[in-house]
């Protein structure tokens, strides 16, 4: 009934709070005899570290992931892989003195509503130091799916309302090692360094900013997705509108569909496949075998240096200024996480679709 | 692990094909002493019935529900509640000659590529006839919640980028009776109109259009979602993306926020409470008491008279014209849907978060 | 949260009361292309149907079961398999005057504590009535499991302390058929005898029996179980603890391992398999080739015709006499209920087995 | 799908091999507020710490628990509580001689097909160690329980055919921490004496004992268990078969049902409540305020010091002894393991029954 479960066969469950001990993810279902070594989940925490950017949180967690169990001789044992990342650089005592303000923006109201009390420290469970233990659970999902040659990746598309100029299938072709070479994980150089200056422009006016995230599967076979409920789009939805400050979601043409035709929208089919993917992969809520199309709007990190207005637990008038470590946009340091949580639903309905498919 | 149901306290698993002999849905977990009748069901199944819109198919459903289960002496048991809704006016021999084909835009091809085969008889277990088990559990999971006070109404935000101007805030006070008047479920008299003569229009082009529904959530208390992954907006993405032509899922200011800085963004707080709400009623995947905003962008309705390309099942290429009896866009008749989707996933929540209030 | 549905991937909803219109069941993870026609339920509904024994209650369902979806041309579709079962013979008067008193043995007083009112007519959900559903279900199941060449048989072991000598290694050729021309489904007719001279005689007493039942599964693959929870012992337990008056479960030795050594306990292996088979056909939670052998005792119908103290809903004392039509021991209408809880754990089971198997 | 999750609302996931670096708990659903601390857990493990006792395994393990989240200033926050004890007396050399030997009454030969290969090292996952981490979640279980008035009590009630005299009326009054100056866990000294003696004779013979707990939940009120497939006593039933060795469950009354009379088992009410518990507090799968009476029985451990014969991964006929460090009978080192497991069980259906009974 709580909700730190996701997955119905490679059911990831993540635990841990920003300024306790630690934060990990166990995954129960991951199939027997998948290579896996503490290599590959680095790596893609790696692509999350803050050290990496200039404008993000100056909070330096080495990330070093401990694989405490399912792991025997090199390769998964089908029982559950327990993931561990121990909080090191924890400095609390910066949340002092905002510990009875509610933070506009934040889940300091509304946890506290819910559960009757609040861990203050840096937002305790809903602080994105919870995503590096799906970042950690994604990369064994992307081992999974790499075996059958599905591979997710993820970009920039927009900071602040600057927008890369390529389409997504101008983008297809990326490599995910390329990419890595620009910190802001944007694949248009120009647009990147655009971006760049007016993050550090903002940072020093003390405000935030939003944008846009492109995602992309490639080498997706046909025939995932679980309908009515469990639909493909309908779990990645969910995935993604789940991850902290996401407040919209589309797929293939997206919102466009709204002002198109029919007959503009629908995508064609040949004997060589379809024409057109105005659908993004997904037909039906089942994978079509085209690429992949997801687009994510993340707001502006709430957390500002400028003066805002907020209210105690009392509900006494304050204003607050907000200091601490922080990025000044959830860009680039959320797009593993879509990616990871992409990787995690495709591996799997990958598996649910595997079951199915020997009886056909 | 296969998807047809949805919900962790209050379940519905819906079940029937578009040519079966029936459609229903069974509901578990539906708490005890809940007042409930065939009419409180029949009342919302009204609202998705083809017969009241012109652009609608001529498909003549009665749509009778027959409760069979769960209920005695007028008042829910808290034993499973099972819904029956016979399929009477069923012409299966008009798809006889698309029996062969992929219709582009329809589910045909997935299924086929999911299951091995497929139910060609409109579209089986993909067709929107589907959703009618969809809105009689709704209605069940609006009475739950109707006794906290919670209220959902959706409406016609645009179709063929015909949009209303009134902003969300002036259709917060919208009576669902009065909604039921215009017979496109939108609340400005004069772009209903324009609306309804660009559908005459486009049918006439045998072509057909997209649109927006809004959806608006009143009287929802702070508390409600489960983090990390169960968070409300997750869930309700989730169960809007399922709905069959949904393509986008927006949140509050949704795709906005993208190019707004952190202190536009942000809802500042007063002794009177949020004093504005970009958020649309959710922060960190929690509700925080402001009303529930969200848009949906749904695609053309892929059925339409034009030729198109498309394949045979042995991969050769056809052209296509549909006939059969169908509607030009999913608004109206999927408004309604999603008030049944966003009941049941607030009725889930609401008896998780009771669960949990009762510990605070 | 409510216990309605049992399985993860082949999931069984039942949904129903003794005296309201219908019982049925919804099957969600059926895979495809499993051929199944109403005769093949109907065959399973036989079994238990209570015309068929002198003993057996009076109340004469003919339990027609209709498929209202997920079957096409013949064959599952993967789309959820709705079942459903008309009450034709219900007589609620006959419970009138019991509406306020606690049957003792029963569960009027439990469901009352539990939702806080009861549906007083025939038990409601409690009603053996409900078992039909899982019948139905179980045959779908038998038909899934069929096909790998798995086969469930149970027969009467016991009944009133009159017991075949037969061991399971001698009822493993059992017909399932054969058994079927015992209408107590036992399968030494002189027990069978002696059994029914008694059942008879307690029924002229007004009381009732308790009884033995033995389950044996032929041509279960090794591999079966998912430990360390869903063992497959640890389900099938669950599954037949589940029915009603089932009180206590053993696999292979069972109890007796209780007083025995390891040297004798433990089954040791040859080169041609397992030589001994105190296990029961399980180790360490997953099935291991040999035949599974589960013994389960069931409790006298607690619906006799003797006075009994009881108290009413405000707790005054009272006698109560029951009339209506009950059994005299549950036995043998429960053996087929056995069969197809069995069936339904080791689909479930089998299918979660098979998805894993092309891993290693 | 896989298996390594128990509980639908108090959701308790183990991880981690016997020769891993450590095993551990997640659990998820945990209400806010309850009071824990370490010792709290640490408590409960000392019960199974094998060191306590003269015929138990060698292996010295600390069983130190660390909380790695969900607990903030002493008490639980509503977020996972995730649970480390490492594995620090690990002589994985032990088993290099058995690696491709299958060890009979043991899982290796079934973990071998069911995953493909096996992780020989002391069992892996299906090793007693695992149960370290049940005991733990099941400390937070109690926790949970015990504010309501719950206990769970277990008791050795016999081992290789010694049974104690006193009936579980004469254990009711059984306090926890005196059953801890007895090392057998056994309520009567002179019984426990004679146990003993048995227990090193059979040592001496290179052999184990089987035996039977008995487990007792006092002050559980009525309304626990969810019909009709999640009844308390098929959740228990699961629980507790589910735990390796364990062959029987039975309840109440249990097998002796067989040959009793309707007008015999029966529990007649008066006034007062019931006035006999032949039931074992259960009737119709929920709570009926009585105290829970549950027997398990619990086969000899299969490591024994006899040759036995074997084969081995190719199907070469082997004499295996069996050397490391072993208990002889699972008793006492297994009785909190069932304590913590139907102390999981009832925390789950507690939760349950609260959320259901706001509405009542």
């Amino acid at each position: 009934m709580a909700g730190n479960t996701i997955g119905e066969v490679f059911r990831v469950t993540t635990w841990g709070e920003s300024h306790g001990p630690a934060v990990g993810a166990v995954i129960d279902g991951c199939p027997p005899g998948i290579e896996l070594s503490p290599e590959d989940i680095q790596k893609e925490l790696e692509r999350r570290r803050p050290g990496r950017i200039r404008t993000a949180s100056a909070r330096q967690e080495m990330d070093l992931v401990e694989i405490l169990s399912g792991v025997f001789e090199g390769k998964t044992t089908g029982t559950p892989i327990s993931l561990l990342l121990r909080n090191t650089d924890v400095r609390s005592g910066d949340y002092e003195a905002i510990k009875d303000l509610f933070r506009p923006g934040h889940g300091d109201y509304t946890y506290f509503k819910k559960y009757g009390f609040r861990d203050y420290r840096g937002g305790g469970r809903a602080s994105s130091r919870e995503t590096a233990a799906r970042v950690a659970a994604g990369a064994v999902a992307a081992k999974v799916i790499g075996k059958a040659g599905i591979e997710v990746v993820a970009y920039t598309r927009a900071v602040g309302g600057i927008e890369i100029k390529k389409t997504w299938q101008e983008c297809l072709g990326l490599s995910r090692e390329e990419l890595m070479k620009n910190p802001l994980l944007c694949p248009e150089a120009e647009t990147a360094a655009l971006i760049e200056e007016k993050l550090l422009q903002t940072k020093d006016q003390g405000d935030s900013l939003g944008g846009i995230v492109e995602i992309i599967v490639r080498g997706c076979p046909a025939g995932l997705g679980e309908p009515v409920f469990d639909k493909i789009d309908a779990d990645l939805a969910k995935a993604l509108m789940g991850i902290g400050s996401i407040k919209g979601v589309e797929i293939g043409a997206g919102f466009a569909v709204a002002h198109m035709l029919g007959s503009e929208n629908n995508d064609p089919l040949g004997p060589e496949g379809f024409l057109t993917n105005h659908a993004g992969g997904i037909l039906a809520g089942i994978t079509n075998g085209e690429p992949i199309v997801i687009r994510v709007a993340t707001k502006p990190i709430p957390s500002i240096g400028k003066g805002q207005r907020t209210v105690t637990k009392d509900g006494e008038a304050r204003e607050i200024v907000i200091g601490g470590r922080h990025d000044v946009c959830t860009i680039p340091r959320i797009v593993p996480v879509c990616e990871a949580m992409v990787n995690i639903i495709l591996a799997d309905h990958y598996l649910r679709q595997k079951a199915i498919e020997q009886w056909t």
